[in-house]
């Protein structure tokens, strides 16, 4: 049998199609997780799956698997994504995934393909984070089942539950059979678009991901003492504005003698109080928004940042607390290999890169080989209307996704 | 004749009486610019003036003169401030200067003292600015008359004008003869709280203001390139955020590097856009309010601060806006040394200072010889309710206040 490819017709119609639910008027979507207009989208797919005669499931928070069978004793072979977007966002991000990988079952399908293991493709519920908190919902939840209950009494910023709008959402799918959550995955694969502009800055139109960074999100708090701009002497302030701005640049001076060009630091908020331009600030407030791919060195520069503001904070008072904190993720070896083998294989150089932005995979990837694949997005833009890619990347990224799948269904 | 005293327990009770119009829970006052509060404070500022039979003139926007008469050939020695207030102000910051002008008529009126020039006590409209923009704006109408028509148009949140709040003020206020706008005024003298820690810093209950420092506010945006924070490598990057802060410090470091301890730099705000923990800032927002008594120091640090600011916005770019300028404002040697010698013969060092906030005497300073006598506020504490005075410092002031009026009044 020759391997199967992919119909790129198929899939650029699909993703026209799947564009029209929460379509905005600037080509983006508002499409936030379980709406009406997301569970449109989850209808389109399950009923092109049932078209094909693929088994339709979900799970208790809503997670979609469907199925091409395999060996009854194998576990499946997952690939997906999340059909849900920023409030404001692309018409790629997580759908890329979700569609590329029902090409996948559909080309399998087409070629009728006899493999090991079962394939399915899975969108999980509520990746963005945006409408209901926290973010990557579906798969924590299915990677961690004792965090159910609390995701399921989630509320949207209207007071309604994720259990209710997951009651709505499995009123308009049709039937759909019981998984169980954290259910044995042998092995994960993730199409993504980049979200960053490394692959174009590259002049690549593929990337194997060997990880996901982990990150650290810090807020930095100063409290000094409030005074009048005009009477109040330099030695006689406790100026909360200006030990904010010496601690910010201490803490970036930390990164840069790093010298690792793959620590990403950001201050992407500061706000002075009362924040008037004739009063000294009594307060200040920056975020600290650091990633980098290995966790020492989070741990390492983390300590060197908090001393660093810590060494400027005088006379004011200084708090620094933690926003959020995630582990870095390095993908597994096997998966990693299976996707370079398969981008190797339609004839693309092998680039790795590691994931700037947080995925499903990073959850999947605590309960199964994982791994994923990205192409470029324009200008590395991403949660914004004017996301956009290349059709043929998109293409090359189910072909090298359906490659990487058979790949790992071969191995032993 | 013996040098008249003033009176410790009128000027108290004149200060409690009038801290009732506006008062505020916490202590405080809500008295801005011709408001309900604020006519009453100058009604009863006027029925004290009547019962004395000092005469009571207001000129076309609405300042108020209270005239003890002298020879009808002399222009007036003027004392005075104002009684406005911030929306939440203190009871002292520029009623402390009517209540003591006319503490000084009265004083004379005690003592049946004869002086050459007519003394009188002014009540300046609206220095505040909080209510009508802008502040200081009956001394400067007062001293430009040029400006009337537009300052009567002004209006505030509600719609009202000033021409219309003048009209109320005046049907509440009985008769008032008039006064020309820039009506020659021989000296001009206010008494006000310092409005910063020199002082009680110190250890002084009394100073002698040589000036007031010139003040540029400058608006500095930085725009740049907004990204995710986890995907985009440092070298792709156009982070105002951080182009912001860097610009900052540089402009901090000229000042510094100058190693004049009278200039008083402050960023009392600053924003970033989006605003997100993980977006890089596309646009940076900071203020700098920079003072100096002199104005070639600030011609000189303004042009070194624009060029530092421009120096590190690149990859972003830059504008710079002036928000406001106020020339630096040098009292008259007469008026100062009147004020020394009074506060010297009250047995008081004669410390000099330069005032850091505006005040109504930088207006009268344009047309007559002007002077000022600062107190002590507690912990430099001014625009706030907390605002607080030792009641001795008040009677010390007034008499020095006092003092000098009749020192200027003796010299040829």
């Amino acid at each position: 049998m020759a391997l199967p490819t992919v119909n790129a017709e198929r899939l650029a119609a699909r993703l026209d199609a799947v564009s029209r639910f929460g379509a905005t008027p600037a080509g983006g979507l508002d499409r936030q997780a379980l709406t009406a207009e997301e569970v449109a989208a989850r209808r389109y797919v399950l009923d092109a799956a049932r078209a094909r005669g693929f088994a339709c499931m979900a799970d208790p928070i809503g997670n979609l698997f469907i199925r091409r069978p395999g060996r009854d004793d194998l576990a499946p072979i997952v690939a997906g994504s999340h059909l849900d977007s920023q409030p404001l966002g692309g018409r790629f991000d997580g759908t890329l995934g979700v569609l590329a990988a029902l090409e996948v079952l559909e080309s399998l399908e087409d070629a009728g393909a006899v493999h090991a293991h079962p394939i399915e493709a899975v969108a999980w519920t509520n990746e963005e984070g945006s409408r209901f908190a926290p973010g990557a919902m579906g798969s924590q939840v299915y990677a961690e089942a004792t965090s159910l209950a609390a995701m399921l009494a989630a509320r949207d910023g209207s007071g309604a539950s994720v259990e209710d709008a997951l009651a709505a959402m499995r009123a308009a799918c049709g039937p759909l059979a019981d998984r169980a959550l954290g259910a044995p995955i042998a092995g994960y694969l993730e199409l993504h678009i980049e979200q960053g502009p490394v692959l174009e800055t590259e002049g690549l139109s593929i990337g194997v991901v060997d990880g996901i960074q982990g990150a650290r999100w810090l807020e930095v708090r100063i409290d000094g003492r409030s005074g009048h701009a005009g009477t109040t002497p330099e030695a006689l302030r406790a100026d909360a504005g200006d030990a904010a701005i010496r601690a910010a640049t201490a803490a970036r001076a930390q990164v840069r003698s790093q010298g690792d060009e793959r620590v990403r630091f950001t201050v992407g908020r500061i706000a002075f109080e009362p924040g008037s331009v004739n009063t000294i600030p009594r307060t200040a407030r920056f975020s600290i928004d650091l990633r980098h791919p290995e966790e020492a060195v989070l741990d390492r520069l983390e300590a060197r940042i908090r001393a660093a503001v810590a060494a400027e904070a005088a006379p004011c008072t200084l708090s620094i607390e933690p926003l959020m904190t995630v582990a870095a993720t390095r993908f597994d070896p096997q998966v990693t290999a299976a996707c370079a083998e398969a981008v190797q294989a339609l004839g693309h150089p092998v680039f790795r890169l590691t994931s700037g932005a947080f995925h499903d995979a990073q959850f999947a990837a605590r309960i199964a080989p994982a791994g994923m694949i990205f192409i470029p997005c324009r200008g590395g833009i991403s949660h914004a209307e004017a996301e956009a890619i290349e059709p043929a990347h998109a293409v090359l990224g189910a072909h090298a996704l359906l490659l990487a799948v058979l790949g790992l269904d071969r191995r032993p």
